[in-house]
């Protein structure tokens, strides 16, 4: 016997008939003698709807009532599934974010999780109930209904899987795992059995929206070992090959690189001639976050001329117009030329081998190089190597990177 | 200043232009001065489409769950109008069930409201703030949500106004009031500006169905003053025309007739031949009863030949195969002869002033038979006169009476 949540997202409850699929899984592993506690989303499309009320009204909305609103979504399918489990003759019970109660704090649309009591929780596993959680919300101390941001619904199955030191989370989702790299670019792209999450925040971080980041960040910490799974398939998670998102001691192979990551959401800015002096990067960089925008991949020109160097870094697409803005109303870059480039696309090669495994990186350049392929910008961290390069070639790198890693080839 | 409850339907909240709508209004009578408190329906059509998922799973399905799943439509137009109030530069915050709370009793789909604590209502007058309450939903001692009913958030409103004492509950919904019958089948009806509880409890019943009856019984019993209104129009409630439910007192001149209500949906059963025993009456209907069969307009033959009598009555339409079958196997009417008769309208005279003005019943056997139209069935309380007759002459009968009692005049 095991504690198990079951989290089924907006596509594997989009209908009534989807709803019952799901309820059928949920049976198969209750009938295994299993603890369970589910955790769903609204049904796909709903949270859109209820967010295009809200902007329909004003753009200016209070988030507190947003969160009355599209909050509902969720206790809407958490209601329907306690129906359909019952109907399989499983007792069960619906349990809203202010009913558990998870406790969440006021930053309204963006809430945390606080915590969440455990004592109700027992006592229904001990009569052998299902618990069904609405997911995505949470109630704070003022008695007001939060939200988690979207996505959350992932987030509430971890901190409820860590609440409970559940034994696994399984996420059942519209795809069955992560990939290698995405399918629609490199047809060979293979299903990942088991990853670490530190590749994982990296893989979703760049590109493989699967999993909400923050829900990933808060299994590793809590050490929650999470499974992806498709809800179209007619096995249940603990048969059903998906992946294991789990930490890095848990997996027995260790595969130099998992996957390969891209992206071409981001433009390239380069600031030529700025001067070389103490504290010019913060006088930079400063008023950029304060602009909000989120910037990566930063490189300083090694080599400076005279006492002048360059710049490089990345920031969102919709936001370099911005950055470029409040970069020429900068009195230190007064003398310096400011070059945007939007026609870039960043490509990452991630792996936890490479922390003990020389010439990834190698391998890469010299690979991209055969292609005829230039590159823009490094950066690298002990498990990732990204660069920039021309967006026209992305899907030529991919597919070159995947094939000189042998990606397609089954894990050993 | 005066203490409103201001509740919108869901016609009048059916889309977000409607909504805004709404707002406008409670802002005029908010910026007039007054203390608001506002009752929400669901967005029309939502309630229908959410007992419909749970239909679609199953039609034996857990109350509590299914108030979880319906009472969501309440809690999204709630949330909406708080961000359509505080568009408006209005200190407006939405109210769910629990957060009030409004203390229910625990069953489910047709719970009654036990208690609504006005401290925090009190406190947010104070502070100028509107309430906007989610109708149709309250909580019970388990913390489950509970619903009240189709047509539940009349009563919500009913219940606020009566614990906040409130000068008047206005009902905003898509007529602009109650009319002396049916406008479809009399083109000259008119808008009654004032009826009493009692009559509009004779009239709802019989087919006006603009209020709840148990929110008019709530409004009678709390001496709450009930103002129907059309939310299509410009004008606010303080100025708008449209009908005072209130008490008898509070009417000033008593017209005789105030209204004629018809219903095409009973059918009539004869038995003839029953034994002219004591007791058989109750032998015949307690096995209706307990078959959850609604009985009217129960008439024994005044003359009875020999020991054998007749007992005619009605039953909705839908329940009259049923009615027979139970009356068939009962050992009492084992010689007896059972006629159902589908073919019947009812149509009735309602009044206060009939207590004290003769010749109202005499007027309309009178106007009938100068049609030609045959009465079968007679019942009378103080304040109404019903008559069965064929169902081909209802119309007829309606504007017949319409015109005898000059109902299309101006009140004096």
């Amino acid at each position: 016997m095991a504690r198990l949540v079951l989290k089924f997202g907006g596509t594997s409850v989009a209908d009534i008939q989807r709803i019952e699929r799901a309820a059928e899984k949920i049976a198969r592993e209750y009938k295994a003698g299993h603890e369970i506690a589910v955790v769903v989303s609204a049904m796909s499309g709903v949270t859109n709807k209820l967010v295009g009320y809200c902007d329909e009204i004003t753009s200016m909305y209070d988030a507190r009532e947003y969160d009355t609103v599209v909050s509902s979504g969720e206790q809407v399918t958490a209601g329907l599934m306690a129906i359909a489990l019952q109907k399989r003759g499983i007792p069960a019970r619906s349990w809203l974010g202010w009913q558990l109660p998870i406790i969440c704090d006021d930053i309204h649309g963006k809430s945390r999780i606080l915590d969440i009591p455990t004592d109700e929780i027992e006592k229904r596993f001990k009569g052998e109930e299902v618990l069904v959680l609405a997911g995505f919300q949470g109630v704070t101390e003022k008695n007001r209904i939060a939200t988690l941001g979207r996505g959350g619904s992932d987030t509430s199955a971890v901190a409820l899987a860590a609440a409970l030191k559940a034994e696994r989370c399984d996420i059942y989702t519209d795809v069955d795992g992560i990939y290698t790299t995405d399918p629609r670019v490199v047809p060979e792209a293979r299903r990942i059995s088991q990853i670490s999450y530190d590749e994982m925040l990296e893989l979703a971080s760049l590109g493989a929206k699967v999993l909400q980041n923050r829900s990933v960040e808060m299994a590793m910490k809590n050490n929650v070992s999470l499974q992806v799974l498709s809800s179209f398939n007619d096995e249940i998670g603990s048969d059903l090959p998906g992946t294991l998102v789990t930490k890095e001691e848990n997996i027995m192979e260790k595969p130099v690189v998992s996957g390969i990551a891209f992206s071409t959401k981001e433009a390239k800015i380069s600031i030529l001639n700025v001067p070389d002096e103490p504290g010019v990067a913060a006088k930079i960089f400063e008023p950029i976050s304060n602009a909000n925008i989120i910037v990566d991949m930063i490189v300083q020109d090694v080599s400076s001329k005279g006492n002048v160097t360059g710049i490089t870094f990345v920031v969102p697409k919709e936001d370099a117009k911005k950055a470029e803005q409040v970069l020429s109303g900068l009195e230190i870059l007064k003398d310096a030329e400011v070059r945007v480039n939007q026609d870039v696309a960043k490509i990452s090669v991630v792996g936890i081998g490479m922390r003990t495994h020389a010439g990834v990186a190698e391998k890469m350049f010299r690979t991209l190089a055969a292609k005829g392929i230039n590159i823009g910008v490094i950066a690298a961290t002990e498990i990732k190597i990204s660069v920039l390069i021309a967006q026209d070639y992305s899907e030529l790198a991919v597919r070159a990177l995947h094939d000189a890693y042998n990606l397609e080839q089954a894990e050993v």
